[in-house]
């Protein structure tokens, strides 16, 4: 019965109790995004294996070790995305959107699969929001992609952030470099962890943010990135920075930033959480231009970044952040005997058409059960039906809240009533009440 | 290459043009089942297999077909979900939510996976909106329920769409009609397909939702089930008709809605288009009162239904269903040389943060380039900075759709005096455009 009870290993539910915060991080992601002109795309759940191994990169940890890859019943490679960005490159490159107005931007919402070793923080299926942009080679884009991101941790509530920079190059300067990185590990060979010695002829460059210590104590001394980077690249990175500066953004230039994925060029960047408990990374991103021509499509310049929700939400609750008030039943309209259940029935859609949360009995319970799961479930007000309100046409409502009670029509103008009675008395949620009356 | 420009075959991607239908569409549903008292639950997108043999049914197609089912690295069986209700039920038992006030109402958006041949309005990655009650088995909560749905079609503005339902009885009603069918079908063995002829003695009843023409035509004679179920379902489904009725909704009892999983117990029910090209099921749903038990938590009745939101939509499209505007840009800053550029990004910037969608160019463009760029994306203003503009401190704000233009100051009081002139100005979305100012 194990099986049965237990979701997978490194998966987890959002219950109903926690899903309004959820809908309210992506809806204030989404809307945010939509002021700086993105909109969202939604690509499926997995992709062709060939896609990730060409776009992640095969070096990288990803794809030699974390890949939920199968065959499916028609004998192709399929893999649950581990990332967002080369699938929605793929639905560019399938649709000709990059034909159409350039910048296209895009934003979304989506779920990733990684084989790891769950952790506090680390899930198998765990949450991005992601944004890409395909078509600027100019540092205004890449700017105005954190000044979004930078705004979006503003709207939500996040503090204690700091962004760090960086530019990797582009294939042109990293050729030379990558040279010089092997030379420097090389004399170090022995200090390095397994990993970080079978990196060092295919992607030197990740050894840079490797976390074993003995290897981050080797990075300290390695030829810096900056120092080598071609005349093109340093005046890019060189505008990056004037037009952070422009848009009041404070930012610290950090050369071991390298990503792990392999498509990044230039810019690279990061918004680490300072907050003790959730250190890392709140968000990732950068440029990667070679990517659309690698995958196919005609030579375009794009960047995009990702950013953890699970991650997020935590570092939210941690900084304080502000969430809105869970929605509740407005009224719950209790009942006793059949007919009285009827009229609770009909009651309640009524009220619900007109945009109110609305409750009535639906396990056949006794009146004092009925309150008590009002109660429970913390409805602002309630009503009791019996033979003596159908016989009069007026029932009592009770503000759960004060406990005070107001006589209330049950015929035609029931809903307007309700409406005009909970405008006279006192409830903390009153203007949120008072707003669900449609016009 | 070609593995790598198309998603795999039975996936669609949902374009940047696109997604505000479905963002409409699935807040919506979420937004009604609310006020039923629903909340939102999310579960994780592939399950152990056993979770889905056990609960949708060892015979069904879905489990003997249609499963994407894997091995992971940890030589699990998982299975990406084929739909949604088994996951929700193994989510409130791990949980515990069967401890807390009954009834539990969860609702949820979810893709879903059947490896099924493709077809229009037949995917293999499909999208579902639905949802659960855990607790009443009084008929009060099938009407409700059923007046759910009806209540969010009416709100999407889907028309001509009919409601039929049946009762397929309990355990106890249904091994005497079980037997009964067995030995109607055996007398017509020779002309059922040969699926039929499997399901004969495992499952007779899914012969009677056989979409072969010749398994209908038998079919038609076959006993009915209304005709054997036992007096405390028939009480049952005569009370859900009583409330059907007091809530003013129209239906037929269609004595061959079987459903395609095993777990239904007494009402099961459709709501089917007569639209001419999306004729079938847009949602269907049932009781499921064995189900909770059957996968290890304590005996409890529940309920649910799932809507395809692919034909949900086709439907919408169909019906001519009104959907939102789409956003566009409200003000797009053009630019000539550098420092103008500067001033442009600023001014975007602060506008963004006020709430309005603004844009800059992002591509080094001429400006002749820039506006063919702003006319694209039917930007509401536009404004060209230059030096003129920087040097008066002002600039000519126009209304790309009557070609009116105003003077704009661009200094500290830019975004209110922005507000302004957009006020002065008639245009189509004045009013949307109005509302986006913060207070």
């Amino acid at each position: 019965m194990a099986l049965l009870t237990k979701a997978p290993r490194g998966t987890q539910d959002v219950l109903p109790g926690d899903s309004s915060k959820w809908q309210y991080v992506e809806s204030t992601l989404l809307e945010t995004a939509k002021l700086f002109g993105f909109q969202e795309i939604r690509i499926p759940t997995f992709e062709h294996t060939e896609l990730f191994n060409r776009s992640v990169g095969d070096t990288t940890d990803v794809v030699q070790k974390e890949m939920y890859t199968f065959e499916d019943k028609g004998h192709r490679s399929i893999t649950l995305r581990p990332e967002g960005t080369a699938g929605v490159v793929r639905s560019v490159l399938e649709h000709g959107l990059l034909n159409e107005a350039l910048p296209v931007k895009a934003c979304y919402v989506l779920s990733c699969f990684r084989y790891e070793k769950p952790q506090a923080g680390r899930l198998r299926e765990f949450h991005q929001f992601g944004a890409e942009v395909f078509g600027p080679a100019d540092a205004t884009a890449d700017a105005q992609l954190i000044t979004m991101v930078h705004e979006i941790l503003e709207t939500l509530g996040v503090w204690d952030i700091s962004l760090e920079i960086n530019s990797i190059g582009c294939p042109k300067c990293r050729g030379a470099y990558n040279q010089l990185l092997k030379e420097y590990f090389h004399a170090h060979y022995d200090e390095l962890c397994p990993t970080c010695q079978e990196r060092l002829e295919k992607n030197p460059m990740r050894i840079l943010d490797c976390k074993n210590p003995a290897c981050a104590e080797v990075a300290k001394g390695a030829p810096k990135i900056l120092d080598h980077i071609c005349p093109e690249c340093a005046e890019h990175f060189q505008k990056l920075q004037e037009y952070l500066t422009l848009a009041g953004i404070e930012f610290t230039v950090n050369p071991w930033i390298v990503r792990g994925l392999d498509y990044y060029t230039r810019t690279v960047f990061e918004f680490v959480s300072n907050n003790i408990g959730a250190q890392g990374t709140v968000c990732g991103g950068g440029r990667y231009d070679g990517l659309v021509k690698e995958l196919g499509g005609p030579e375009t310049p794009a960047l995009g970044f990702a950013m953890g929700l699970e991650r997020l939400l935590l570092v939210m609750e941690q900084c304080g952040s502000e969430f809105p008030p869970k929605s509740t039943c407005d009224l719950y309209i209790a009942s006793r005997g059949g007919e009285a259940a009827k009229l609770a029935f009909q009651l309640t859609s009524r009220l619900v058409k007109e945009g109110y949360v609305a409750e009535c009995d639906l396990m056949n319970r006794s009146l004092k059960a009925q309150m008590k799961y009002a109660d429970k479930i913390g409805a602002k007000f309630s009503m009791v039906l019996g033979e003596d309100e159908i016989a009069s046409g007026t029932a009592k409502l009770k503000n759960m809240h004060t406990g005070e009670t107001f006589d209330l029509l049950l015929g035609d103008s029931f809903v307007e009533d309700f409406y005009s009675r909970i405008l006279e008395t006192v409830y903390e949620d009153l203007e949120d009440a008072s707003n669900h009356l449609k016009p």
